[in-house]
């Protein structure tokens, strides 16, 4: 029988009565003759709640702790889901990840999927299963302890299953009909694209777009996986939503396809670290032991064989920044004056393919900051994109300038 | 090293400040040199609200699908208090069911505890862990999936936990500070028992004095573990709360030594019964085998070879108890001509391993729920304790008027 990957995320199961309305979705296409793969979140705010309790029990929380209180959500939604189906009198029934098994790495928080063996499922649809819910953002260690994927990680689960078991397609339903060119709870001039560049989605989503996590958008990219970003709270169909597809796909493209933010960045700074060779890998390997996701890296131009090292990383991960350098510190493997925390920034990015054949992007989009008399932090280019870091203050202001200054409320 | 086990159930976890509180206690019996297995219950409040979910969603439910969303309450505690203790600087990690493994029957959401291999706990006790805890209530089935021990199944986790382990201890902390004559909530009356038999809090348990699960007593009394029940929020030391204990360690013992209360009871009755041999057994086979707790039960005289039938069980079991007898009705296995629920009653009992030598504490308990006007619709006894159905809304009356009636105030 086809098949079909289908995930839910947080908003969409946010009560019995969402559950409820998701059922129906997935009811229509057993209708239509395919099984069903569902992925299912945790209902929203639950996994923020467990968060909260994990960092205030324990700041620099043992990560595999930390995994087991938080995949707890999900088993909820999973099981609740699962008997939704059965009234419906669809044969279902959930799995946790440990049960699928879904194995990850031992990278507790952040763990990236190894292999999904198909065994157990497939004898379930052979017994007649229609649909196999799957708790997401889960899965088990080479240690047997339980694993997260990182923050939205159901995108991730959801799209290796359908890569794993050759699904039709993938269709992330979400609490917004697609992806826009920014958040239109930022700009009310935000508009819904039809299709939009694996590459596109994948910076927007590692620039915090939230639409979908980096990680999914690689592997649909990587497997050629058909994937679907549409709303779960309208009526839709085979052309509902955003595609995300292969750049040869599209046929109109502005040169910049949308512009992105990371609400709560933090930008730390090593004073007079002596300037050596190696001194990068000294200072980052430490901080990518400890689970902190660097993101832009600025290295001033040395004096005196010292410089000054500045890196941004989400805000809760600055505890554990501190912590990894100072030990690297007193190791002596690393050598600083002081370490510099700012909490207040965010970062904002334009983002889009046609950047590469158009020069000009970097100053418009300079200008057109400065006009607001917004001070730009750091700056970093890729070849589809330009972020700066800025005050967390302007952060809104800044958006809706962009948006405007590249036209983007037009198609 | 020596080990106890400690058990917190769900106020004495309700937050995390409760949560610090219980791993102190945990804390100084590390201090002290033992090894600790903590069980923990879901947050108060928790379990209810899954239940609730579960029953809104599918009122007779899967209860492989129940036990996967109930049991999720248990783990986030476990990780927090796991957290709690690491902060505290003892090294401590959290164990699902499925992990230890403690494994179970496959009858789902009532399971019972096949076995606790040890390994897996001591492998990391000699690695130096000084506390494993574990998400209480939850085990894994022979077909891998996820049980529950039915509700208060905590305190059978503690005590299967102490047996296997050889504890030297079960302490269950709980939120009074150990067994009354009755609950203090309905009678201000009520003394604390510095010690009961383990056969009188089988009955009170069973009763739902709410204090200790049933089984947890039974396994208990078979394992000979020395079992304590006290308050996590007093200062408590050896001889604080109730011992429960061998009949031949209590010196003073009154007749009659608690009332107990089960508030949520349903009578159901089946009127006009084909009455025949195994007619019994026709009956209560379905039952049993939907889950349905039947507890007492009373046969009308036959006249014409027919006869009613009642039996008792807890309201939330009464669609699924409806269910089995009109599907046994409907495949010729019983004939009668209607099925009557009433959910409006509560059942009370007197409790005493003195009854055995006393007689006249039955006429006694009739006399005064007489003198109060409560008509009593179903009696049982057994050889320590005497129970009677009667309309919900008399219950705490009739519990006031007999703990006077047995001068259960004074020792």
């Amino acid at each position: 029988m086809p098949l079909l990957v289908m995930k839910f995320g947080g908003t969409s199961v946010g009560d019995l009565d969402r559950i409820k309305n998701a059922a129906q979705k997935v009811k229509r296409e057993v209708e239509r003759g395919y099984d069903v793969i569902v992925i299912v979140s945790a209902m929203s705010g639950k996994t923020n709640e467990l968060v909260g309790w994990v960092e205030q029990t324990s700041p620099l929380f043992d990560a595999r702790e930390y995994d087991a209180v938080v995949s707890s959500g999900e088993n909820v939604t999973a099981g609740l889901m699962a008997l939704t189906l059965q009234e419906m009198d669809i044969p279902a029934r959930s799995w946790q990840g440990w049960q699928v098994p879904l194995k990850t790495t031992s990278a507790h928080s952040a763990a990236r999927i190894e292999s999904i063996p198909r065994d157990n499922l497939d004898a379930k649809f052979g017994e007649g299963m229609r649909v196999a819910v799957i708790a997401g953002f889960q899965g088990i260690s080479p240690e047997g302890r339980i694993t997260t994927l990182g923050r939205g990680g159901s995108d991730t689960t959801a799209v290796a299953f359908a890569a794993a078991f050759d699904a039709e397609r993938c269709d992330i339903y979400t609490d917004v009909d697609g992806v826009y060119t920014t958040d239109p709870r930022i700009s009310d001039k935000a508009r819904k694209l039809d299709r939009i560049a694996f590459e596109e989605m994948l910076e927007l989503a590692s620039l915090g777009a939230k639409v979908l996590q980096t990680r999914s958008v690689e592997l649909a990219m990587r497997y050629k996986v058909k994937l679907r970003v549409l709303s779960s709270f309208e009526d839709t169909d085979e052309n509902s939503g955003t595609l995300v597809c292969d750049e040869e796909d599209i046929v109109e493209q502005n040169v910049v396809s949308g512009v992105a933010y990371q609400r709560d960045e933090a930008k730390m700074t090593l004073i007079s670290v002596a300037d050596r060779p190696g001194i990068a890998a000294a200072i980052f390997g430490p901080l990518a032991e400890a689970g902190v996701n660097v993101d832009m890296i600025v290295q001033n131009i040395s004096e005196d064989g010292r410089t000054d090292m500045t890196f941004s990383c989400p805000v809760n991960q600055v505890a554990r920044a501190s912590e990894a350098l100072t030990k690297a510190k007193d190791a002596g493997s690393i050598n600083f004056h002081e370490l510099v925390a700012d909490t207040d920034v965010a970062k904002v990015s334009v983002v889009g393919i046609g950047m590469r054949s158009h020069a000009g992007v970097a100053s418009q989009m300079f200008e057109a900051l400065s006009r607001e008399n917004i001070n730009i932090r750091v700056i970093t280019t890729s070849e589809i994109k330009i972020s700066v870091l800025i005050d967390r203050k302007y952060m809104e202001l800044a958006v809706q300038a962009l948006h405007d200054t590249f036209g983007l409320e037009k198609a």
